[in-house]
Formats: C-alpha cells, structure tokens, sequence
C-alpha cells in the first residue's frame, strides 16, 4: 500500500525512515522541500501538494506544526480533501486539538474516507528509534487497518475511542509533563539557592517519592547547561494552550496547568526561548 | 549505646522497632503515652519527659509533628536541653525549618553537645520496613558516629552539609513532588471529563515521559477510591509552608509551588480534608 506522508519535520522524519526501512513506499509533501531532502534520499518520492499526495495514497498521514496547519493541510485549496479517493484513510498525528479532530473525522466522512487522530510522544529519540507512544481516537474499522503501520513507527500503540479521544489522552499526557516540569525546574532553583550539592540532591531525590522521567533526564542536561530540545518550548506551550482550551470547553479549572502555561509563556514569548528544550524554563527563573 | 527517641507517632514507631530489632537499647517519650505502647511491648523503656530522656541517653532523637512541637521538646522546660550532657548527640529528624535547625545546633553547641538534622523521605511503610531515606545536615563528626544507626533505619543516607542542609534537601524533595501531585490530580480530573479509559491513560502515560512515582502510585488508588494517607495532606501543607518561607528568605519565586500550596490548603483548611492522604487533592476539583 503506497503510503502518503505530509510534514517531514524532525518527528516526520524519523517515522518515514522507520516506513521507509519496513518496505514501505512513501509519497511526502513537506512545505520547504529542502526539509524533505533526508527522506528523498532514502527512497520517498515527492509529491507537489498534498492534494497531489491524496491523489495518490490510499492512505494518507500527516504530522505539521499547529492546528491552523492541520486545517489548511486539509480542508485548503490543494488540500488533501481535495485529492482524495473513496474509501481512504487519514491519519492526523499532529498533536492538535480534539475539536478539529471531531470536524476532520467529520469532513471525511463525507468523502467516505476513514479518520484517525494519532499524536505521539517519545520524541525525536522516539520517532527515530521507532518507539514512539501512539494515542489513537477516531474510527475504528481504521485503527485496525493501520495498527500494522503504527507498530512499524511506535512501540506501544493504544485506541482511546471515538474521534478526538487521541488527542485528548495527550492532552492528558502534557498536563501531567508540567507538573514535573515546573516541579523539577522549582526544585531545582531551590536547591541551588540553598547552596546543596545538586548531582547528590538528584540522586537522591530519584531514589523516592520525588522521582520522575522528567527529573532524570533533563536535571542532567541543565546541570550541563544543556537546553537543547528534546522537546521544543513553543510546542510545548502549544499544548499546554490547548489542553487548557479543552478544559474551559468542559468547565474545568486546572488551576496547576494554568500556572505552568503563564510560566512557559514568559519563557516562549517574554524571553524569546521558544526554539529551547523545555528544560529551558529554569532561564526564566535565572533572569528575574 | 542508649538511645534516646522523642515521638512515637507512625514514623517513630517504624524507626525505634527497627532500632530494637537492630539490639539497640531505646528510651522513649511521647505527648501521649498510649501511642507509645507497641514500641514499649517490644522492648523499648519509657521516660516522663524528654528532660529524662535526655539525662538517659548519648544519642536523643526526635520526631514529632511541627516546627512548634520540636522547639517546645527542646527548649522547653522539660526539655532535652535540660537534661542533656556534654559531649552527646541531637537529631531531629522531623520535617522542619532550616532556620530551626540553624538555631538548635547553636543552643546544642552551648551545651557542648553536636547536632544534626535529619528529615527523611519514604513515609509510614519506609519506616516499617528500614527503607527510609536520610537527608542529613550538620555536624559532620556527629554524622559518622550517628551513621550505623541511621543505616539500621534507612536505606539511603547522604550528608548534605551543615546545619540546615538535611531539611533544605526536604525542602526540594516536597518542591518536586507538589509538582507531580498536581499533575496527576490535573490530569486524572481533565481524562475524567474526557471520559478517556483511566487505567489505560495510565499504562500510556507511566511509558512514557510523563511517567512518575506519585502517578504509578496514587493513581491507582485514587481509581479505587482510596484516600488512605501515605502521607497526610496536613503535613504536606506544612512542608510546602515551610519550603515558601524558605524561598522567600532566599528571595527566590516559586509560583508552581505556591499554586500547590494554594490548591492544598482549600483541600485542608477550607475542605477538612487534611488527615486524607496528598491524593485527596483530587476531591477538591469534584466539589466545585
């Protein structure tokens, strides 16, 4: 089955390589082409636009920057509605929102075409060593065709139900990541402040009820003064402005994420570190 | 070497059964005797005052409630002060003020007596089981005598410096785990709302990045609707109290920190909720 792929970025790179190594044929759209030349070379060829992609892929994955791209990838005017075949698939994997998955799911189905929301995490590390966490909503008749595809990208691939239930188990996913992000960058200011020997405080803090994923791998790299993105700040914040959407929508105050968002708003857009690692937050409290 | 313990509650209970398991000889004191009878049936003695205790013992540790209790069991007129003599040893392993620490070591030293703190993380089954982790400040002489006996109570002990250091790296243990607490509050409530499968959100979540203690561990009671206290959420107020104090002694914003602090104290005081377990939290946000 020839594959389509919109968005080769640093994650869409690595997952059409991992496409590209399972036997997979891939036909890529990407907005700079230039960024599309790592996939090319591997054996993907290139498509004009993504209409021209739906045209010809039964199956059509996309995986751009923000839910305004999503849209336009989709519903625009060489937009991959307006390519594609009856009884396709597609396949958003964006980290998006759950309302537009819900509007896609519905806008193909009046194209007889099948819709999934699939984000990930795991990162670039993830999407190049094929262990990405895939979060999938939408129909189900589509999970189990493309399941295959996603063990080929991911190592634990899991159906939330109906559309836009993907996205809301990363939305899930990222409210849980601020609490140990800005817990860990507290911590860490405090600790510092105190004048504690900060590799015995990790040490120790990992051994118990403190410990975290997030602790143990990015404390390491600030302590280095490494802020390279492992996971880009704007993006971040991206996520933390729609899982807070989602919240208002449902009547929930989440009082602790509204904190971690105005926190990686002044790091995005108050101090400019948006293209830093979101361990970067700890610069925001470095600069008071 | 008698051992001298002040404070019977569910932690010293642990720690001085351990003690006795480990052949030591322990005098204890306690506001209430009563709560002192299983250390007393295994073999521990009783004295009427920490005064008396003091007078017994080269070694008197200490573990009661909050900053208020240890300074009236220390300076007070019964207190260890009162009794103690030259050349022994004080460890106050409460969690507590850095600045307290600060000053006992000093009245300690005017009694040429050494002193150290010694908060510990691990919580009621830690103690039970001698798995507690020791974070200690003080006197660094006092700290190789004392640490064969730690080691009989704790799994992991590390110096920290002087005085004031062990509960300075408390302070950070606490700071980091209000972050993960109110993150797996957040989340559990927004994947409630979602209607998302719990215990599936949970396996994709502790996968991957978002992946910690407090969620591995309290998630799976709060599913079950048990708030039965790890750790009291009362208690838990105090550390993050003291932890803000803190900060703001060393000029330093923690507003994550302070959110949880906010997000805890409506679940305590205006909730009542502060003999549940930290994971009672969630109970706030279903009351809105």
């Amino acid at each position: 089955m020839q594959i389509g792929f919109i968005g080769t970025g640093v994650m869409g790179t690595g997952i059409v390589l991992n496409l590209l190594k399972a036997g997979q044929s891939v036909v890529v759209y990407n907005r700079t082409k230039a960024h599309a030349q790592k996939v090319l070379d591997a054996g993907a060829t290139w498509a004009d636009t993504p209409q021209v992609v739906a045209q010809q892929a039964p199956l059509v994955m996309t995986m751009v920057g923000y839910p305004s791209d999503v849209e336009a990838v989709y519903t625009g005017e060489n937009g991959i509605f307006a390519g594609i075949q009856a009884g396709s698939i597609v396949v958003d994997m964006t980290t998006s929102t759950p309302a537009l998955a819900v509007k896609l799911t519905a806008l193909a189905h009046d194209h007889d075409v099948q819709a999934l929301d699939a984000p990930v995490s795991g990162g670039d590390v993830g999407a190049q060593n094929a262990t990405l966490t895939v979060m999938v909503g939408g129909d189900r008749a589509a999970y189990d065709r493309v399941l295959p595809v996603f063990q080929q990208i991911g190592q634990r691939v899991n159906y939330f139900g109906t559309a836009g239930k993907g996205q809301h188990t990363k939305m899930a996913n990222q409210i849980m990541i601020a609490g140990t992000m800005t817990g860990l960058t507290e911590m860490l200011v405090y600790a510092k402040a105190a004048d504690l020997d900060l590799p015995q405080v990790l040490t120790t803090l990992s051994s118990g009820g403190a410990d975290n994923w997030s602790m143990d791998n990015y404390v390491p790299r600030i302590l280095k003064g490494d802020y390279t993105p492992g996971f880009f700040a704007k993006h971040f914040l991206k996520d933390l402005r729609i899982a807070l959407q989602e919240a208002d929508r449902m009547h929930l105050d989440l009082p602790a994420t509204k904190q971690a968002k105005l926190l990686y708003e002044a790091m995005v857009d108050d101090f400019g570190l948006g293209n830093d690692g979101t361990q970067g937050l700890i610069k925001t409290y470095e600069q008071d």
